[in-house]
C-alpha cells in the first residue's frame, strides 16, 4: 500500500461526522468539530486535520474531554469574557468563545474572550478565519501540553503556543497562523511516521541538546523526561531564540493568564488536561472607512507577491495565499492521508463499531495499528 | 583612544537635554525625547540610544522631521483613535498616542492607537512599559524604513517592525522588545563600526543571496539597491522564515494599515519619512482580579527561570530581567558609548554651537567624524 491514500472531502466528512456522532456529540456539535478538522486537511495542513483524530480519540476515552461539558461565562465585560470550559472538547469552546468575541467586537469595536479548562481546538487560524468572515481582524491562540523549550532550557515549559490573525484583503484575505517554536510537534510526528531525521535546529534531546532522533523526542515529550522543540530562532540568541521564546510568552499571556486557567507547564499532568485559548476580534471600521482600511492591506500584499524574487525563487507568497491554493485543490482532487494515519481512523472505526470497509474502504481495512506516536 | 567610552547617566541626559532643546524642543519634549533615548541605553539596548542621535540629527536637517509640527486626532472612538503625525518627533507621538490608549483603556478595558506620518521613535518597548506603570498591558508596534527582505525576496519591503508587550510581574515586570526581523539595522551598525564580519543566517546581498558584509548591506539598504535583513526564522521555510516574516505583518497592520498611513516599503522615499506607530492598553481587570491574575503571571515567570538548564548553561532569563541589571549597571557604573557614536556627537555639539569639552570631554573632541552608516 502507498504511503499515501486519498479521500474525498465528502467522504472524509462523512466518516468524521459520524464517528462524533457516535461518540455522543449532537448533530451541530459534530458539524463544528468536523468543519474545524477538515478545514485544516484542506488548508494543506496535515497535521492538524485527521492526523489529530487519535488524540480526540484518546482524549474521549480517557475522559480528558468530557462530552457533556456546559461552558461558563465566568467573567464578562462589554470588551471581555472568561469561559470556564469544564474540559469540553476544544472546538466547541473555541467556536463558541470567537463567536462572543465577534459579537461584542461589533458592537464596542473589539473584543478579547479567554477560554480555561477546555482541549486541543485544531488549527488556532480556523476562529480568527471566523472572524474575518465578519469584516473583522479575528485572532485566536492556544496554550498546549509543555513542548517548548526555553532559551538556554532542557525542559519544555511552553506549548506550541500557536498565533493566528486575520484580516480582509483582495484577493485572499491575509490568514497567518504559525506556532512560536520553529516548528510543531505535528511537523516531528509526520518524521517520524515517515522514518526521516529532523533537520538540524527543530528539536533538543532531554540535556537540552540538538538532536535529529523524532522518535526519541516525542517519546522524552510523552514521558515529560527533558527535551522538546526549539522556540522559532532556534537554540542561540544569535539566531533569535529569545525572541520564539517571546511569542511563546505573549501567546501565554491571552490564554492561560488571561483566564487564570493553566499555563502549558502545568497541562496535561495526572489525568487532566486544562488547556487555554485566547481570541481577538477588532472591527477596523472604528479605524476609519473599513473598505478603505482592505483596499490598503490588499495592495501592500500585492506589492510583496510582485516585488523581486531571490535568485532561483519563482514566487513570493503572501500568507494565507497557500491555503487558497491548497483548498482548491483539495476540493477537486482530495485530501492525502498518511497510511500511520489511515491505520489510526481504522482503530476508530472498530472502537466506534463503524464498519471499516464502508467508510475507509476495504484496503484500509487490512492495516493493522502501529504504536502511535501520542501513545509513545 | 579605547573603542568605548563611559558617560554617567547624568552627564549624557545633559548633552542631550541641552541638544533637543537648541533644536526648538520646549522643556517638556526634550525631558520626553531624551527619556526614550537615555531607557533604551540604561537598558543595555545601544543600537537605540545615543547611536539613534545621528538619525535626529540628520532628520531635523533634513526636514523629515518638524520640530513644530501639531499632531491631530483624525479618528476617535472610546476604544481607538488615530493620530495624524504631521511628521512630528515619533518620541513626542509615541508618548501621547499611548497616554490616550492608557486613559480610553482605564475607562472601556481596552484601547488601540494608530500613528501615521511619524518618524523613528525609539525602542518601542519604551511606551509598552508606560501602559505597565499604569498596570496595563502595553504593546507598542511601529513600521520603518524597508529593511526586511519577505522570504524568497530580495529586496527590502517591511521594516524591522519591532513587537513590544510589557505586562505587570513581580519581581520584575514582563517585558519583550523585539524586531520582528532576525536583528534590527542598529546590530548591523555597530558590526559594521567594529570593523566585523556578522553572522550567517542574518543578512541577504542585493540578489537575495546571505552575505557577512555589514558595510555593503548597509550601504545597499540606504541606495534601496536590493538586500536587507532576513525576518526571525532565517532565509527558509525550513528554519521559519515565513514566520519572522509574518510577524512584521502582524506589526504593519497595526501600524501603517490601521492609520491608512505608509506601509513601510513607501516609507523615507523622496524626502519623506512617513513612520507609522501602534499602541495597545488592556486592563487585566476585565478578566478577573488583577492582583490574582500578576501573581500567575510571576508565577509562571518564577517557573521558568527555576527550570532545568541546558548542559553548559547557567541561567535562563525571562523578559524584562535583562534590562532590570542592565538598568541597575548602568545607573551605577554608567553607560558605555561607541568612538563611532560618540563622534558623531561631537559632531552634533559643533552643528548645534555646543561646547564639546563642556558637554563630552576634552578626549572627545579631538575625533574627527568618520563616514556613519546612515549616510553612505
Amino acid at each position: 500500500m502507498a504511503k499515501m491514500v486519498k479521500y474525498s472531502y465528502e467522504q472524509l466528512k462523512k466518516f468524521c461526522t459520524d464517528a462524533f456522532l457516535k461518540f455522543g456529540f449532537t448533530d451541530e456539535e459534530s458539524r463544528i468539530i468536523v468543519d474545524v478538522l477538515l478545514t485544516s486537511d484542506l488548508y494543506g495542513i496535515e497535521s492538524h486535520g485527521m492526523q489529530r483524530l487519535v488524540r480526540y480519540h484518546k482524549g474521549i476515552e480517557k475522559g480528558l474531554i468530557k462530552i457533556d461539558a456546559k461552558p461558563e461565562i465566568v467573567f464578562d465585560t462589554p470588551v471581555s469574557a472568561v469561559i470556564e470550559g469544564h474540559d469540553g472538547m476544544g472546538q466547541l469552546l473555541g467556536y463558541k468563545a470567537m463567536n462572543i468575541a465577534i459579537e461584542k467586537a461589533k458592537k464596542t469595536g473589539m473584543a478579547v474572550v479567554t477560554v480555561r479548562n477546555s482541549n486541543h481546538y485544531g488549527i488556532a487560524g480556523y476562529y480568527a478565519k471566523m472572524a474575518c468572515r465578519e469584516g473583522l481582524i479575528g485572532m485566536s491562540m492556544t496554550n498546549s501540553e509543555a513542548i517548548m523549550v526555553p532559551t538556554f532550557g532542557k525542559k519544555a515549559m511552553l506549548g506550541s503556543n500557536p498565533i493566528a490573525i486575520a484580516m480582509p484583503a483582495e484577493p485572499y484575505d491575509f490568514f497567518f497562523d504559525a506556532s512560536t517554536t520553529v516548528v510543531t510537534r505535528g511537523k516531528l510526528e509526520i518524521y517520524n511516521k515517515l522514518g526521516k531525521p529532523l533537520p538540524e535546529g527543530w528539536a533538543l534531546d532531554k540535556n537540552g541538546k540538538g538532536t535529529t532522533d523524532a522518535g526519541d523526542v516525542l517519546k522524552n515529550i510523552v514521558a515529560k523526561a527533558g527535551g522538546g522543540i526549539m522556540p522559532l530562532g532556534g537554540e542561540t540568541e544569535q539566531s533569535g531564540s529569545h525572541k520564539g521564546y517571546g511569542y511563546g510568552m505573549f501567546c501565554e499571556i491571552f490564554t492561560s493568564i488571561l483566564s487564570m486557567g493553566l499555563t502549558s507547564n502545568h497541562t496535561h499532568i495526572g489525568g487532566k488536561g486544562g488547556t487555554c485559548h485566547g481570541f481577538i476580534a477588532i472591527n477596523p471600521a472604528v479605524f476609519g472607512d473599513s473598505e478603505a482600511i482592505k483596499e490598503h492591506l490588499s495592495t501592500l500584499l500585492k506589492e510583496l507577491r510582485e516585488s523581486p524574487k531571490a535568485e532561483g525563487q519563482e514566487r513570493i507568497y503572501t500568507h494565507g495565499e497557500k491555503e487558497v491554493f491548497a483548498y482548491e485543490d483539495r476540493m477537486k482532487n482530495g485530501i492525502d492521508v498518511n497510511i500511520g494515519t489511515l491505520a489510526e481512523m481504522v482503530d476508530l472505526c472498530k472502537y466506534l463499531n463503524m464498519n471499516v470497509d464502508e467508510y475507509l474502504g476495504s484496503e484500509a481495512s487490512r492495516l493493522t495499528l502501529q504504536k502511535s506516536s501520542y501513545d509513545m
